[in-house]
């Protein structure tokens, strides 16, 4: 069948709407794994700099303690350090949750839709195939043996058409669930990676460790919040 | 004579006050040199986290305009992300200052000093070789020719003593000026190191650049402050 589409032969079943929607998510998709990228890359980073503040803060508390001409000078660069280590391990936290929760998204939620997707495609060509055969039999001249392959080409059309409209709905379904739960994931993750972000960048440390609180499954009381089934899996 | 020192065999001129600052110094430069390379490291850490700051800026503010469903919060994550930017680069030029004058003190200030040192530790080697040279003239029979030797001897013994001594107090003044500088120098960039790191990681824009136009070299009005003879190299 898809030879025959390719050649011009042979028509094919178009659910336009439904193959927009499939275009739309596999768009979806590449742009979230590039922002999944970039929060990993943020995370090196970030967890890199981290590392560094921490030497850092070590060098400048030996050095404070050791030049007692820059004591000062030295002991406040030691405490600020030290004070950025501890809040950059907490932002640590919150983005290493952001990247997890993008990554079961993209990962495991789109990419099921997508094999569902796949299975969709095969459906679609294999019922094409077999309501082609059917209508090339049915324009043809009609003995008893024709009735026959007709009668059993009937049979395999109705079973291909089944199971294409059975698969399409699946995807219809999955569509619309996936729909809501990337709205839902991503509106709490961007809300998350922004408070923690700006309360981070605005060296407001409660704020922070609120924000944590807040958003973090695993400091929640189970039940509290109906989790979506997304973080359930 | 370093053999001679070494099987036992002559005597070695000892500075003690000296020696003892001339070790403070090695240990200082060795501690600054770790200061400079974990600067440096914080330098890369820190320029790679703006770089990815920015390219999730502008992905966000992408899909800011492409996700109807979610354009407020990848809206206000785009906003974020490149306010952390453009700070971030300020930032960046304050521990480039930082870098660029440990740099100077450590390689350049130091450097300079340990290299009289080093003619000052040679001349010490050699002075005391033609004064043991002269002791043992001196101890052996005394007849015509001896005396010559002697008296060539007390020549070349006067010629590497004022050597000596002309490099000793040369090392003396430069280590009396180099720590005048080293505090001179580390009292400013570790104040305008944290101060420009407590103001960014406070968020606070205006302390930030405030703190950059306050410390720069480049910024100030020249002649407006005697900057310190290291910066003028």
């Amino acid at each position: 069948q898809m030879f025959s589409e390719r050649f011009g032969r042979g028509t094919r079943t178009v659910d336009l709407e439904l193959e927009a929607q499939i275009d739309v998510l596999r768009e979806t998709k590449l742009k979230y794994e590039h922002i999944l990228r970039l929060a990993q890359s943020l995370t090196a980073n970030f967890y890199n700099m981290v590392q560094t503040q921490q030497a850092l803060g070590d060098t400048f508390a030996d050095l404070s303690q050791k030049s007692p001409e820059l004591q000062d000078e030295f002991g406040y660069n030691a405490e600020t350090q030290r004070l950025l280590c501890k809040n950059g391990e907490t932002l640590l936290g919150a983005i290493n949750f952001f990247v997890s929760s993008i990554n079961t998204l993209v990962n495991k939620t789109m990419e099921d839709t997508l094999m569902t997707i796949k299975l969709y495609e095969n459906a679609r060509l294999e019922f094409d195939a077999y309501r082609t055969d059917l209508e090339e039999l049915s324009t043809g001249p009609r003995d008893a043996a024709t009735m026959m392959r007709i009668e059993i080409a009937q049979q395999e059309y109705q079973i291909h058409k089944d199971k294409y409209e059975r698969l399409r709905s699946d995807v219809t379904i999955k569509l619309k669930f996936l729909e809501e739960n990337k709205v839902k994931v991503m509106h709490k993750q961007l809300l998350l990676f922004h408070n923690a972000i700006s309360a981070y960048f605005a060296g407001n440390q409660q704020q922070l460790e609120q924000t944590l609180r807040q958003f973090s499954v695993k400091l929640k009381p189970p039940g509290s919040d109906k989790p979506s089934w997304l973080e359930e899996q």
